[in-house]
């Protein structure tokens, strides 16, 4: 009997079914030093106790973004190892904030499968979850892969395309934000006087500067989240293939542009929700990332007058600065666009 | 009087030396991290503190491995800056789990040394005990290296080889390991049902995934681990020397190896013991490294009905998958190979 | 209104001026371990929880230049973001040791302004400080730099040039450094039996080894202090730029060199000021660090019996072995030189 893990195929998923990941990981202050080393994020209340704590934090939460790659890369070898793309995500909610100490685990649901009508893949769709280790959700969020099938003649495991929300709704924003100390926000520290009012629909915003990648500074940061995927880690393969480059996690690269964000968002501290976003062309080493944002909505939350959401989306690019926001018209981007992200962001008011 | 320090000679050692090794260092959960980071190892036990805890440890011990890596740099200015060639390792056991906070120092005992026939080199052999702070010995091994003399001319400092185990014996494998409530052990977080009773000797187990690895990653390693062996950091003076390249720490390979036989030994959590190891070839940056590993004995342990120990050989490679198994024939072993690494893991039964 | 900051020109700034700076930040064992892996620093009462406490410190203080690094981060967006050059230290002190979990916040008092004649840039000076969260000083310096204005035909500020200490005087010599029980340290565990007696005037120290410096490192690094200065992660820009480069932190330079400096001043634990120094030249990933030191005064220090200085040359070289001590003959500094710091380091008598 093998007892090496070949990774799930498309007839292996059963609708229903739940899968529980390996490994627990106990998230530290040596994974936040590892963060801030790998994309120079700077957002006060991930970056300092003492002003977590001014605001109501027991003290600095893990950054949002590290919370997500850490439960995703658990399911990595479960739900992806045989994956031919990763097609989507939606309705990612942060539900409750992360501290160093925390020990993260994760499971997936699989509530949607359909056979593509080449009978060699399907696509699986996965409600995947992260939990700390009293077992309080921390962190879900929808995903779609296409995934090789074992057998082509194989029988496909039923079939079932779940509806997903557009956008996370309101009321589910800010839940992993604790009721804060407003007046003790300090804006000199945070980096930017531009709270929640500020901003206006249809807003846009240059960040400015450009990151460069190194093969290994993505390879450092997604083997940090325990992420398998084979193309991120392996020339000798992936030089043979498609590219002839080992590819970068898609994840890295929106930890960059959110790095990048701070300068214009200094304020919007908080990941709370990802409606959904494309990973539109790969990135390799040596490419360099800029980024810039759109406002897209400007939401007071119930019941908090501490906060307020903006809903953003974050498009980066590649080898090329965004001064006049390349963008896409219709179906087409600016070749140089790599991602486009939908997210919800929380703002002191 | 020069006040850098030159590394010793093999006239310098005496047989019965004692030498206290610098710099004491306490290992953190940041080294944890970073750990992590550079290898990618997912064993639930070290990664994980409400996993450890379930099962009878206090907390997320230290992977053994950077144990070993911490103790072995230290040893490194004193015994081997002169050295010609690390020439194999022995009997290394580890005594006492390391937990993050505890303080490790080291000292060397020289047990052997014999002049080489040309006058110009010796080998040394040193037993290295690492200790915690308690002054508890967590990790002992022997090493012999071949030593420059300092002058051809030189008395030797006389003639001793000791007689060292071929593997370490059975009632010495698992005293890092506490009694472990085994009922705990929740085999779906550790990645595996396959535990000690599943193995056999003579089974082949290929961990199918390669690693590239970059010179910035084992320059971060071996600097983690305070070694201060001249051939990994130098590109000036390697460039000009043997092979035009900065040579990679072999426990770098290692450390890939053994986290990359993840995938197929999930269970086996614990490096109880290592018996011995060649570096067969040199590594440098820019290969893959794969590996495979053979079992060579399934061992019960006197009065541990909680784990039981298996005596594999973890096989590496460079540029070179491992799924039909390359080995050696004999002395000649196929060209790919780069570690041949002979060591008792621990499983839960 | 644009959020992103495009930084401060030279008509932005007022004599007297204090400017806070973003972002606060806890400092931790995370930081450490990557601080260790970044540069293989191997001091023992940074390195060693258990030394730091047994010569009467709580535990290990975190190491002086990454406490520099992180204070000197903050202030780089709003003093040197436009900055054409950064021409100088003076008078840097460090005032009281700074632990993990203390968090690190800074500002800067403007001390100085002085157009330059070409009326396209002006010289500001700044005197810098980094508090703990308690609100005591860590560390101060003044730094100047060339600014670009905004506007050629704009009024110039004002015009004030400090003037500066040429070295930190004695008494100011060890206020980080609490009194110590020395009878407990422990020159095998330190690396080296040189203490403070030992050295005198006119000693030159060749460090021996040499590092090279990968890409992927010195990002890291800077990332880590959230140093946002565009020159040392944008190879999109740099790459067209002069020198097609990206530019090395020159404080990644002084952490090489200082570690290099170990071996020779094992003792030399504590980094107590820095009375100035100048980057000769820039360093390029690929480049290979020497280093060598020259001792030029030993001060006894007042109501000190623990400790004394050592005021220390620090040169650092590129791609040149330092045996010879390569140095400067008037203005004209050894083409390989690129660093010539000058500070005052605690010892052990």
């Amino acid at each position: 009997m093998t007892k090496n893990f070949p990774g799930n195929y498309f007839e292996d998923f059963r609708l229903g079914q739940t899968i529980r990941h390996a490994t627990p990981r106990t998230v530290t202050v040596g994974d936040a030093s590892l963060y801030t080393a790998l994309y120079g994020t700077r957002f006060a209340v991930q970056s300092s106790d003492a002003f977590a704590r001014a605001i109501g934090y027991p003290h600095a939460p893990i950054d949002d973004l590290l919370v997500f790659h850490i439960v995703f890369g658990k399911t990595v070898p479960d739900i992806s190892l045989n994956a031919v793309a990763n097609l989507g995500y939606a309705n990612c909610r942060f539900l409750a904030p992360v501290y160093p100490g925390d020990t993260l685990s994760a499971t997936s649901e699989v509530i949607g499968l359909k056979e593509n009508s080449n009978r060699k893949t399907g696509i699986v769709y996965v409600r995947s979850t992260g939990f700390n280790d009293s077992g309080t959700p921390v962190l879900d969020y929808v995903r779609w892969v296409m995934v090789h099938k074992h057998d082509e003649k194989g029988a496909a495991p039923g079939e079932h395309v779940p509806e997903l929300p557009k956008a996370v709704a309101a009321p589910e924003i800010g839940r992993a934000c604790p009721a804060l100390r407003i007046g003790a926000y300090d804006d000199a520290l945070a980096g930017s006087a531009h709270r929640f009012a500020a901003f206006a629909p249809g807003e846009r915003i240059d960040h400015v500067d450009g990151m460069t990648v190194e093969e290994a500074e993505h390879q450092l940061a997604t083997r940090l989240y325990q992420n398998t995927a084979k193309v991120h880690f392996n020339q000798f393969t992936e030089g043979q293939g498609r590219f002839g480059r080992r590819l970068i996690y898609g994840g890295h690269v929106i930890s960059l542009a959110r790095a990048l964000s701070f300068n214009g968002l200094a304020n919007a501290f908080h990941v709370a929700a990802i409606n959904g976003g494309r990973h539109v062309a790969p990135l390799f080493a040596g490419d360099t990332v800029f980024a810039w944002s759109e406002v897209l909505e400007c939401r007071e939350l119930p019941d908090r007058s501490d906060i307020g959401a903006l809903r953003l989306r974050l498009v980066a690019t590649k080898n090329r600065p965004c001064a006049d926001f390349p963008d896409r018209s219709g179906k087409d981007y600016d070749p140089a666009v790599i991602l486009d992200l939908d997210y919800w962001a929380v703002m002191p008011r």
